[in-house]
């Protein structure tokens, strides 16, 4: 039982074909503003990738081949690497990042929704390119979705199992019948949120160039913007809310508003993970309001529980936006911060980290080990929601817990090598693992990631990656036991 | 089924006869060097604890009573409390340390065998107050091997369960027929050690009083100085050497000492938590040399492998003496000494932290679970050391560890409040509750904890406590599970 190669490349050519597609509004975008050295990028590009798939999708045959885990999972994070390095490509042709590796990191960080960057002057930037940047995270949210329904739901690793194991009320089989449906309603949820969002914020005074990219940003849960300052660049409060609740909306698990739309609010709001992380945003936000109220820099109190909400929630849904430089606020907000870093968002969410379900089970995890203690004979199963978690998926969360944290210490040795700070070294790590995007000290909201050495920025664009796979999928592929079937 | 007072008010006098009995020495030390102020603190101390552990004694009568698993845990955590407020009245009677609050920290860093101090001027103290808060190092080291042979293996929290679960070889039970007579060869081991170690002091040029210190310190992989510079005070590469032997030893599994004695260096070696932490101390020694002779610091190459070894040792170990400013390291080597501030060292020592049993059963349930995405349907064993980890110690084991995290984190959040940067809120977390001594930056090894706010020392020696007593213990008094029988 080896790696079906045949497999692997077809879906690769599928993936190039959707990739030149993709890149066409961008060159639409660098026709309408006459940017002629990115026209040529984007036009190369598409060209290249149309061919190639093409022609390769022509000899290969167009019979059905059924996907086996073992190629899913290579599958799966080629399709990552390669959409990342054939997205940086436009960076890199149209003279925008002059240099290979920065290029592959501002496409992975745009793919794996992480908004973490390279560009210390992103304005100065052609708009087409600034457009792709952020079409990258739409389509890595796009991605994820794939992920959650088709790939990772068949083979048992994502927060999709966790969802059917844990979540009370209809799981995903139950929403729908068939699999391409469940998918296509969750492309058309994604579509509506992205169309809503854009028509909001246009209404609020954005032109549409900027909605689009926002959008683009928020449901994503990505984080690129076309402007230096992030948000807050826009000063109007209106915007800001509105991205929030697009960040908190997109934080969530998507199967729930199927939920919401068939049984209606009460029975989404029964969902111990939507609970948790909402009441986590609310308090957390208003520990951070009532912290930053004691400093001198807020005489505004609506912008203090703004700044406090926008950064809570941009921290837990991983996307990294910015209206304040939470850098500079006192440590027991930046504490707090560090700490949503690692929660992340809702499982089923294009949201990345360690995800809700997975910290509420652990806690519930200590929670029966005290008990177990105090009454060593009374066993008591872990629930969530009323629902039991069987050990074989309570053994998973703490596996993927220990490898996330593994991940996050073996880059952050790797990251060391630069000599930077502890708190720029670990933070730049547990940024791009998260998918969130700003990390504190030199990676900080208000900096980026430019300073740091090809040697680092390739460490960090692989780690993106691998938080964006859940890890598993991305660590197997360095493990003998993927490549040698013979031993166990 | 609620806490029977009696047992706990009986093992409580019998620990203050103990406390009085073990200050006479100190009183003795008072005397020799005329330090009127501290004859009078120690006297004062003395004739109370013996006043009124004698007195109550008398009334309790003496008839045995079994401690039940309940009463053990508070018990226990009782122990470390009370011992720690009476250890810290000579420091605040004797006005060395006028600060209550200071003197509490003080003791519980002494008897956690943590050796983090609020002391700015160490030497300018009278020596008898020195030799007391080494001795508390000692006496702390002890009660660990109490607690190891007694309390926790009857109630399954410690690494005694872990060893006799995991380790290979022969258990505590075949070691030696009975409880006393184990406990007894443990504490012989204990004073043996110290009193070689202590002669080949002697032999290095260090006076007897030094000696002694120093000894307590390193066998209760303590840390507590003499001296402002800590070790670095003793300049002979042959002191350094010998402290850095009996750190190293004493880190290790006390029972494996017996398996040398029975079986010869080979039983001994072929125990697998033994073998990774003499490997992780060689490997990362060397890489922490390596790392330091690109930089311009190191001249003497001695010097350096000296200085690299003997920072890995103090800090695997949980001992934390220093004898350079590790503080000052390139960012490759502070990541890894962060990194051994978690690990610890082996179960059944004097040192604390996560220990590297468990570390290794974490790294083995990750590979296990990676090996399972693989093939889903072949149910392998995790193994250590040849011997299956059941599901139980397993999930003992994880639960440890989230506990773990979540304490240091729940912690850094408290002592966030005080506004220092992340690196020294999270590391003087981290430092309490792996017992280990110094941190990073403001809590580094020439730094102290002087300059925290009296309710993050107060927390911070709690947290020393909990570390010392294994998380479980401490936690489950403020669970409502363990105050109120009715509820599981």
């Amino acid at each position: 039982m080896t790696v079906n190669f045949k497999v692997v490349t077809r879906m690769m050519v599928i993936l190039l074909l959707v990739l030149g597609v993709s890149l066409i509004p961008s060159l639409l975008v660098a026709l309408i503003y006459k940017e002629y050295e990115c026209i040529k990028a984007f036009a190369i590009v598409i060209a290249l990738c149309l061919i190639i798939g093409a022609g390769t999708f022509r000899r290969l045959g167009a019979s059905v081949i059924k996907i086996k885990n073992r190629d899913g999972f290579l599958v799966v994070a080629l399709c990552w690497l390669v959409a990342s390095f054939v997205g940086c490509l436009p960076f890199f042709l149209s003279g925008a990042i002059p240099d290979l590796v920065e290029a592959f990191f501002e496409s992975a960080s745009g793919f794996t929704t992480t908004g973490s960057t390279i560009l210390t002057e992103i304005e100065g930037l052609p708009r087409s390119i600034l457009f792709w940047r952020s079409f990258t995270h739409w389509l890595g949210g796009m991605g994820v979705i794939v992920l959650i329904m088709a790939i990772f739901s068949s083979l048992g690793v994502s927060g999709q199992v966790i969802a059917s194991a844990e979540t009370p009320g209809p799981t995903l089989d139950k929403l729908t019948a068939k699999f391409s449906d469940t998918a296509m309603n969750l492309y058309l949820l994604y579509i509506l949120f992205t169309a809503v969002e854009v028509v909001l914020l246009c209404l609020g005074g954005l032109n549409l160039y900027d909605a689009l990219v926002h959008s683009f940003g928020t449901v994503g849960t990505g984080g690129f913007s076309s402007y230096n300052a992030s948000i807050a660049q826009f000063t109007s409060p209106y915007v800001q809310w509105v991205i929030f609740a697009f960040m908190v909306m997109c934080g969530i698990n998507f199967n729930l508003y199927f939920v919401l739309q068939k049984r209606g609010i009460r029975a989404m709001l029964r969902d111990v993970e939507l609970k948790f992380y909402l009441i986590l945003i609310a308090v957390v936000g208003l520990l951070i309001f009532m912290n930053l109220m004691q400093t001198e820099t807020y005489t505004n109190t609506m912008k203090c529980i703004r700044d406090a909400y926008f950064q809570v929630a941009a921290i837990i849904t991983t996307t990294g936006y910015a209206t304040a430089d939470f850098d500079l606020w006192p440590t027991f907000s930046k504490m707090l911060l560090f700490l949503l870093m690692l929660t992340g968002a809702c499982s089923s969410s294009t949201g990345g980290g360690v995800k809700i379900i997975r910290i509420i089970v652990c806690l519930k995890l200590v929670k029966r080990g005290i008990s177990l203690k105090i009454h060593p004979n009374r066993v008591v199963p872990v629930r969530v929601g009323g629902k039991e978690v069987s050990q074989e998926v309570a053994t998973g969360i703490s596996n993927f817990v220990f490898m996330y944290i593994f991940v996050v210490f073996a880059g952050s040795l790797l990251i060391a090598f630069d000599g930077h700070d502890l708190v720029t070294t670990i933070t730049s790590v547990m940024t791009c693992v998260g998918n969130i995007g700003p990390g504190f000290n030199l990676v900080g909201p208000s900096c980026n990631f430019h300073f740091l050495s090809g040697f680092s920025k390739f460490v960090l664009s692989l780690l993106m990656i691998a938080g964006r796979l859940e890890i598993f999928t991305f660590i197997m592929l360095f493990s003998p036991h993927y490549w040698n079937s013979n031993k166990i």
